[in-house]
């Protein structure tokens, strides 16, 4: 079964606004065996959006409609849904009284416009939005002599998820001859791309079964394995065997194996060890405490940290001695690890994790250009650092150094 | 004249990859005044290829292509533009040249398949690919009566963006009727987006001739404003009156006039005072001072600061006293004003700027909910404090509340 998303909208033909739905609807699709073969973005145009329509019956066995169901003159898809299958548009009485009473619960007026959100396309089903005045639809039929399934959803997400998650996804299960699908993560950290994969494709290329999908961003590579068969055990022994000579390849370069985020698994290890965590940060400014406390639970393992931009504040606020900045500069090893072993200290935490570096673009010299970080770790008793040249601009240079400290600090407590 | 902007590849049909050239392309169309009438993504199969070619063909005037040009058997764009347009495939000597010059000067064998990428489409122009050995391919002629024209690019978007600047830019200029676009961008912080669009629709709505479109995201709203027009002049003075307009009745709760992000604007204020700035941050971790230091040459007016978590790092790294946090808990506006001078005194800085709240999931109790944020600032003399309950989660929270302390930074600064 294939099938066919359409973002409707003239907002997602600017510069300014993107379709995210069709990532979210791609993956419950992919979950139900179907797979998504054409993506469309269109304005509201009726003419145009009759046109996607069409096209899309003659292509697609399941075709989701995302947006244009408000209560506006731009709000055209019942229209032309309505049009492309020849079907007329009926005012349902009962979602004109679920209008008026949502309105008068409300205490707002109502005007004419909203009754277009009660037309209804003859033969269709109404799916209730609880969380938003437009209703969705479900059509199945045949047309040309195929069965053809088309869903009108909501476009904000909020409303648009869970209506599809309590009214469609059973529904599409039903009309869907039954599949099993297995899925698994695996997530590497600090290892090029093309390297990965060289180590990895002699392997995956023995298993035509399973769909692996490798991603790289930001120091971070995810492998995605996905299998899909007529029981579920035989799907998850697939993607299992796959994962599982994967991750003897890869060995501890790989930190996650459920999805999990790189700051997540190090609070893990760090609560197991019931041990607690410092940063000073120099040229990553904050970002290595926002990744440790964007995880909830967090306040149990992070004791706190330091922003030590200048070397006044290294020495002030991590009890960096003034004569190792000058002897070695701000951005050496040295530094780094005198950082770590400072803050450790100050906050009397376990460990110290600390970063200096020159994230650029400006500041870089030929003996320590733009690029180079030095990532320090320390529990008192062993430490360690790890000097990177790191190459792009300013925001990649310090999102590699944040996860090279944090992958750092992994392989440590691990 | 209208343009489609075509996204091939299997991987832009999974969850886990969206097309983004189509933004950045969509943004160079709209300056030469062209408007993206569809967009489109398709997998690496020749019939569907061809197919979304021709649908194209009988829509648009200016049909972009990305991806699809690389040497393997997935790369099948050529092969289907070809076939859409029935004009054929020529293998062209110069560009086999070019691949067999590429391949030896990096000391690698080439395959019989990297010669694929130099067959072009008769009659098409080749576009040297200065970062990748896909070239690109310009087509400009009449299809069915009416003058199209194709460009066919390659995917990675650091290889697309300087081939379509330095290559197509000019070409697509002298395709096109002379126009002139102008452009402005005004942001708020910290309204909601009903109540901005309150005060400034009555205003644009004297201006059909400039399209305005507002943007909405984690306590940051942004009013494009554009405008066509026969001349330069025209186009500017159009926008320029419009946005003076809301400037009038928006006032101070605009930030940005030039499309500067917040963390930018408090920058230049601080330079302009020869002022410096320290941050304590409770419930935002370090996303503050992220911000604050992901500006280029913020090391001039970022002093540092501390990321205190606990109590204990509030009293230790911010010298907030421990009675004020018994009498008043952690989460008050008591301490964070001690918090903000504690900091600023630490740092020798002219600002000291806090913030104390719960993220949540959890921690939240009836008294102080989930989404309760103290922002304080000071500077010694004067001090001020912003108490906020944000809705949403703990991504959300922390997001508004760095928006919120930035803004209350700002607004004492101007």
């Amino acid at each position: 079964m294939d099938a066919e998303i359409i973002a409707i909208g003239s907002e997602l033909l600017t510069p300014y606004r993107q379709d995210t739905n069709s990532l979210y609807l791609t993956e419950q699709l992919n979950q139900l065996g179907v797979e998504v073969t054409f993506k469309d973005v269109v304005g509201d145009k009726l003419e145009h959006l009759k046109q996607v329509v069409q096209t899309a019956l003659g292509r697609a066995d399941i075709i989701m409609l995302m947006g244009g169901l408000g209560p506006t003159e731009d709000d055209l898809t019942r229209e032309a849904v309505s049009a492309a299958l020849e079907a007329p548009l009926v005012r349902d009485p009962q979602q004109v009284e679920a209008l008026q009473k949502r309105f008068a619960q409300r205490g707002l007026p109502m005007s004419d416009n909203n009754l277009k959100q009660a037309d209804v396309i003859a033969g269709a089903t109404v799916l209730p939005n609880r969380n938003g005045s437009a209703p969705g639809q479900w059509i199945a039929g045949t047309y040309d002599g195929r069965e053809k399934t088309l869903l009108l959803l909501p476009g904000p997400p909020h409303e648009l998820q869970p209506l599809f998650e309590e009214q469609c996804l059973e529904r599409l299960r039903m009309r869907l001859p039954p599949q099993f699908i297995a899925t698994r993560q695996l997530k590497v950290a600090m290892m090029p791309e093309s390297q990965c994969d060289a180590r990895i494709a002699p392997i995956y290329a023995k298993y035509p079964l399973v769909q692996t999908t490798i991603l790289a961003h930001g120091g971070e590579i995810q492998i995605h394995l996905r299998s899909r068969a007529a029981s579920a055990q035989a799907a998850q022994q697939r993607v299992d065997q796959l994962a599982e000579e994967i991750e003897e390849e890869l060995d501890d370069a790989i930190f996650s194996r459920q999805g999990e985020s790189l700051e997540q698994i190090v609070g893990y290890y760090l609560q197991m060890r019931s041990a607690t965590l410092a940063v000073a940060e120099s040229c990553t400014g904050g970002l290595i405490g926002e990744r440790l406390t964007s995880v909830s639970g967090s306040s149990r393992y992070f004791a706190g940290g330091a922003l030590v931009y200048s070397n006044e504040m290294k020495t002030k606020l991590a009890e960096v001695p003034k004569k190792l900045i000058q002897e070695h500069g701000a951005v050496s090893a040295e530094v780094a690890l005198a950082m770590a072993e400072g803050i450790r200290k100050r906050c009397g935490a376990t460990w110290g994790l600390a970063v200096t570096g020159i994230a650029g673009p400006t500041g870089g010299t030929p003996e320590k250009p733009v690029g180079l970080v030095y990532h320090a770790v320390s529990n008192g008793e062993a430490s360690d650092v790890v000097e990177r040249r790191f190459p792009g601009d300013r925001e990649r240079v310090r999102r590699w150094a944040s996860q090279q400290a944090l992958d750092l600090l992994r392989r440590k407590l691990m």
